[in-house]
């Protein structure tokens, strides 16, 4: 329903849109609106007490975020401030209970509260209006309006900047170059969304955006992200343009992604090792893979799986985790030249000491109780106040905090476990049913289900370790509301990672490592033999693994929970209102604007968004060599998440309240982790995973003529059949027809008749050292290009360097005038008339960049 | 003689002191002297036109760079610049000749210009006061005074920070800690330099830093940083600084290197292979090191060399080379710390953008002198003016950059190359000498006699590298003048480490890998053998190449070079004055202080100074694994190196101009590129150049009893001497009194009883594999410990934040009851008695912390 009416918000009912707005006065907007609950005549007392701030501070923190909006006010010269700050709703709900029973008392005691933080919020020169008899019962609203002298202090103490009237032009490259990129801009234009003109016409911004952001038709154009950061402030600003540049970058890597699987499927047919498996005068008989129940096996059944895996494990998929080691390497870089262009044009360079630490460096409210808690707790003992809490005091909530992570993680682990336990009994059930058909779906059964039941156990266990994540930083309570956050956002992120990447971690590098040998297999108990891969490396089942969970995850997680949930909702609140509903209808219409907005889903931070991003980061970085088409999957998952996002920024949540911020934070370093660990997982996968370097070592030194044929020969080892222990032969030596004496497996052990027989052979070291070399070089390699890019690509946009370098120029200028003027003044026995002069070049070129509240040239 | 007449200036000459330092009046100070050579009546025309710059912004350039004492006025309130800035000379030559014929013209012409350019500085707001007529013939004097409002003019631009009178304190941590931290102050006060007191009083700063810093009987004690900030500007004081923690640092550094040093010595006795070695019963019968000549020996005469191996071939190596990793990211941690704090005392934050890339960022005159011939050329073609050079006007100077590198990195291999074939050449002529004296010194004298000759070469082409380097910067003309260093720089950098570390880096990875086996040993032509190492590994020769090249480096550069060129000098001067010494003595006395000072060598930058420190620092950090020691001869290098330093930038130059800098900018990144690669290479060195990994494999893989006995048999492979080509056995086979049938050689090879006789065995592969996984071990844990560590040391010490914090805290509240009065003013009809009352409060808390030069508290 809230969709509806803002779809009804069209321009030409204006008035409409600026319905409830002012206050009673018309003249004096509502830029914050404050909510309270209060207790109904004769009804219940269990009211949640939202908008208590109780110090000074607290409200001056409040306070610091509502002049936000200044800047725009200095840039278009126009009030239309009004409509956005409508649907601006304090999410600011300081959870007071802990205060305990002295709080939680009479309706008196809070409206005495109230009125006290009133009366503060009038001190900082507020002017408010109360609507307590609305139409919404329960509840009360309170309206505040900024004047514009708050507004200016506010903004001195931001140091925005004015703008000059001076204009300065950065000239344009000439000749071909600006030809080109006239070409490029035209090409794009229908991609730039079509807002330049409508921008300062439409009165409801807000409506603006729904339509040319929040919406799946424009999901080819560029967004509009000044918009966006107009109306919701940098942070939330800054994670579109984070995850819209994200989505940009996933083009390239998507393309050459579906180019190197492109190539695998074209080569497909010149792979040799394949063809010589899939040949049938091939006639290879191959050791039973379990003892007793198996039998003998043709080598020619693995055709199928053999050619399967030449489309992931081809020489390509090695270029292209190099290329992707350096996409993520240049995404960094990218980011960083977007992030300062986007600080320049929002006027953040130089805030961050000065804003960001502001509000948010004040203890939390819980971390100062629990340090009241304390000083109580010593003041019977000692006489001076404790102030701060100690590393003793806080030294079982650490060993807490590590304990419970440790055991989280080992919930993980034992899960995984216990999925691999389901996966062997599961291969061991089939095996011994008698069914042909069957045991031929034994495979693809046992992969399928055990890959499901993995991707529903990561799915639980995400939302719970959500939830216990933050019950562990609660409980650390750290000191200040920015390391809450930090801290909160690393234990997340470490679960949730692991959560999601340990069984693929298992199956690239622990599955079928120990397996034995036949005769003589590795059991983990009595019955349970370790788990071994299908002929062709195990490359095939981490791409399976690997593609199931992404895009399980990204269905669910994103199509399931962020659309079809809300659908769900509204289809039940449709069917209900059937009955009563056009009196409900009519009592809507008389809602002002802020208290239909009451009814939205108060905004929860930006951090499940970027964790989403990041886990998807992850599964397009870390394994990317064994599965090329993840940066496509994850591109077509963006391109709608970009759109949904917006739709629930935009419509169904109240507006968050504007927060400044200069970069991602923490985001940041974690995405560099996760690049760094990429180069060595994709080391690992290529050289241990794949069958690269085998293929290369008996290429280059054991081929006889140089070329792959013989590569299937030797990789499979000799075992005389007569060497099975007592009770370890197959029950069913004749299954091929023909007695076996001599039958082969995959491993590079010494054959029956050398002096140390089943010995690990000569060419497994050979090959170890060559795989271990390759990750040394590979490391060092991708290092020294992370490293190469990073020192190319300059952090500072050259244009906004030249824009920032001649804004510099202009100052200098301007005070050099003012100052000679002055030493003129003060030197010479000036007329007048000299003064005029002087004070005339100075106020053609306006005002001086630092805005100074009493500057005549601010309101003009 | 300088000296004499610097250490004549005590306190209690106080009148001498100031001899010079005023202009005629006796009122104004001397803030800077330009000198510029004139025509002598009747003398040669080629005098350097030193002086000349051309256009109005270089006036503004040299101009910033004055105020820069502004900051000391306003922290100590009085004015002693005066002293200080009578040794400042200006060095900013700027090389005119290059505009060719058309300057190099008639002395009117120059006069004239000289002229010009007075003007530009006296509409700047300079005060100039000529001295031609000075006891310097042939120079002329421009000694210039800025007034007050030029400083306060231009500390404005700089936004210097007013100190405010309102006093915070910084509380400090009570009880054990507190306690703790006093007794270290008492203990390390003898430390401090005394010159708190004296400082205020004395008017000579120069003198008390020579007395107090630049002297070596201080050697222990910390340096007078603030001090030589307030003298040399920042960037000298970062200078020192950064060389202060470097010593600091160096200590822990060296403790742990001679402990480790010290276990090696103690643990002589018991390692069980160099036993084995030495022990007259293993009486093992070694295969000819060479064809023909050499003949069989046995392996106890390698016993010494076995022992010696060991004392820096122990596994305490490793855990000193883990140490030294992490040293140096705590290292680079630290120094990022100290200059946080540095910028924080210094009032350098925020500065960056502002000032350091004014005066840098304007383009050189070089590059504008090649954009105008390039202009001029175009103009008969093309109308528009040209602006830039293009990257293919600079094409040809890039591709003349990279051939010319690549050429000099060529030129040290080659020589590398000679000196590896002079080597082979001696060893092998002195192996065929009869005598057997001879023979036994053939190892030390060649050995010893190559490293000389290394080091002769190195020190030789660090000098040809240098000035290399620079004409090929000029070649490449850079834009600006930072971006001129930086490349310089660079190109010093990389020709520089290749010199150092290519013989060591060859010895410690190439030399003894491809030897061959005894019969069919590798020739590089007909007659040199490939070098290989003594028995016991190449760690013990890298050991020796190592310290003689670092000693020899140090002791020759520092000592030879920075002490005893100036030292013979002073000598020469001094014999040669006898004769016609009184006069002249007379009538030094006579010259002003300027002039006294114009005779001392202009400053050269801090380049080769730093240069010097970070090779030094790529000896103490990349091949720490085979000489622990290297630490413990940086700091005995560096304590001398700081005085040193500290006595040259005091006593034997001239006063370099003081410029502002936030960081030591291109060098942090060297010093963490050399960090990294340090890693690297000391994994490689434990893993293939020591014989850690043999041992390990052996003791784990090989042992019968888990212990090193037979270590040494296991790595000695069998030679059947029948198997010797003809042509290649040795020519004296029976010199050790009996014939040999087996002989054994170091190398993991088949036995010749094996189907694949001498073939490389499968030892050989496992410890090459064992080698490389410890090489990705070792990077990746120390890579992880460095991010740890660099994530567990916060950036800003913890004192300065909450300084800077409570700066904000202040700046927040004046500004805050600023604006209520303000508001209070505005809309209530205050009577003037609270205005009053208002203002009182505003002044009790002093100025803005930015300043305003019209605001009349700054005098105070």
């Amino acid at each position: 329903q809230t969709l509806e009416l803002l779809k009804a918000l069209t321009p030409e009912e204006n008035i409409h849109c600026q319905h409830g707005i002012f206050f009673q006065d018309g003249q004096r907007k509502v830029d914050y609106v404050l909510t309270y609950h209060m207790k109904k005549p004769g009804g219940s007392r269990s009211g949640r007490q939202s908008m208590y701030m109780l110090t000074e501070r607290a409200v001056a923190r409040s306070l610091r975020r509502v002049p936000h909006m200044l800047s725009e006010h200095h840039r278009h010269q126009q009030a239309k401030r009004a409509k956005d700050s409508a649907t601006l709703q304090a999410p600011a709900e300081v959870q007071t209970s802990f205060l305990g029973d002295a709080f939680n008392g009479h309706e008196d005691q809070k409206a005495f509260r109230r009125e006290e933080f009133e009366g503060k919020l009038r001190d900082m020169g507020l002017e408010l209006e109360k609507d307590e008899d609305a139409n919404v019962s329960g509840v009360g609203f309170l309206k505040i309006h900024a004047p514009w002298n708050v507004l200016c202090r506010e903004a001195e103490f931001m140091k925005l900047k004015l703008p000059t009237k001076k204009v300065y032009e950065v000239k344009k490259s000439r000749g071909v170059v600006e030809k080109i990129s006239t070409l490029i801009s035209k090409i794009l234009e229908p991609l730039h969304p079509q807002f330049e003109e409508l921008t300062w016409k439409l009165v409801c911004l807000s409506q603006l955006l729904y339509e040319e952001w929040a919406n799946y038709s424009v999901f080819y154009k560029y967004q509009p992200i000044g918009l966006v950061r107009k109306y919701f402030g940098e942070k939330i600003g800054l994670y579109f343009a984070w995850l819209g540049l994200y989505t940009q970058m996933l083009i390239p890597a998507s393309l050459v992604g579906i180019i190197v699987f492109l190539y695998g499927c074209a080569t497909v047919n010149d792979d040799i090792p394949s063809m010589e498996i899939c040949h049938p005068k091939t006639n290879i008989t191959m050791c039973p893979q379990c003892d007793q129940v198996c039998s003998y096996w043709k080598l020619s059944t693995a055709c199928g799986t053999a050619r399967a895996s030449h489309l992931f494990d081809n020489p390509a998929t090695v270029f292209f985790s190099i290329f992707m080691a350096l996409w993520a390497a240049m995404f960094m870089e990218h980011w960083k030249r977007r992030q300062m262009r986007l600080n320049y044009e929002w006027d953040l360079t130089g805030f961050e000491d000065e804003e960001v630490s502001e509000p948010k460096d004040h203890p939390r409210a819980e971390y100062e109780f629990r340090v009241m808690q304390k000083s109580m707790r010593k003041d019977r003992k000692s006489q001076h106040k404790e102030e701060k809490l100690t590393c003793q005091d806080r030294l079982p909530a650490y060993m807490t905090n590590i304990v419970m992570m440790l055991l989280m993680i080992g919930v993980t682990f034992a899960i995984l476990f216990g999925v691999i336990l389901y996966r062997i009994s599961m291969k061991a059930a089939l095996h011994m049913s008698s069914s042909p058909i069957t045991r031929n779906n034994v495979q693809l059964t046992v992969k399928t289900t055990a890959a499901i039941i993995n991707l529903v156990v990561i799915l639980i266990l995400d939302e719970v370790y959500g939830a216990f994540a933050r019950w562990l930083t609660v409980l650390e309570a750290p000191k200040t509301e920015k390391s809450f956050e930090e801290r909160l956002i690393f234990k997340t992120f470490i679960l949730k990672f692991f959560n999601a990447f340990t069984p693929i971690i298992y199956i690239a590098f622990f599955r079928g490592r120990l397996v034995g040998r036949p005769g003589s297999y590795l059991y983990l108990s009595e019955s349970y033999r370790m788990e071994e891969c299908a002929h062709g490396g195990c490359l095939m089942e981490l791409c399976i693994q690997l593609s199931i969970t992404m895009l399980g995850k990204q269905l669910i997680q994103n199509n399931l929970f962020e659309i079809g949930v809300p659908k769900l909702k509204k289809l039940i609140r449709y069917i209900r209102s059937k009955q009563g509903a056009f009196q409900e209808e009519e009592r809507q219409k008389k809602l002002q604007r802020y208290e239909i907005d009451h009814f939205l889903e108060p905004f929860g931070g930006l951090t499940p968004e970027y964790m989403e991003m990041i886990i998807q980061f992850g599964f397009v970085t870390l394994f990317v060599a064994s599965f090329p088409l993840a940066p496509l999957f994850a591109l077509l998952n963006n391109i709608i998440e970009i759109r949904l996002d917006a739709k629930k920024f935009v419509a169904e949540l109240r507006r968050p309240v504007a927060a400044r911020a200069q970069d991602i934070g923490i985001w940041y370093n974690i995405l560099r982790g996760v690049a760094k660990v990429a180069v060595i997982i994709n080391a690992f996968v290529i050289s241990f995973t794949s069958d690269f370097i085998p293929r290369m070592v008996y290429q280059y030194m054991y081929s006889p003529d140089g070329s792959m044929h013989g590569f299937v020969n030797h990789t499979l080892s000799y075992f005389n059949t007569s060497h099975f222990q007592e009770g370890k032969e197959t029950m069913d030596p004749l299954l091929l027809g023909y007695p076996v004496d001599i039958c082969r497996y995959k491993d590079y052990r010494e054959p029956p008749w050398s002096e140390t027989p089943y010995e690990i052979s000569k060419e497994f070291w050979t090959v170890l050292a060559v795989r271990l070399a390759f990750v040394i070089v590979f490391q060092n390699v991708v290092m020294l290009m992370n490293d190469i890019v990073d020192w190319l690509i300059p952090d500072i946009p050259k244009d906004t360097s030249l824009q920032i370098h001649k804004e510099k120029i202009l100052l200098v200028d301007l005070f050099m005038k003012e100052e000679q003027c002055k030493t003129y003044m003060h030197q010479s026995t000036a007329s007048p008339s000299d003064y005029d002069h002087c004070c005339r070049s100075k106020n053609s070129t306006a005002a001086h960049p630092r805005s100074r509240p009493n500057n005549p040239n601010i309101g003009s």
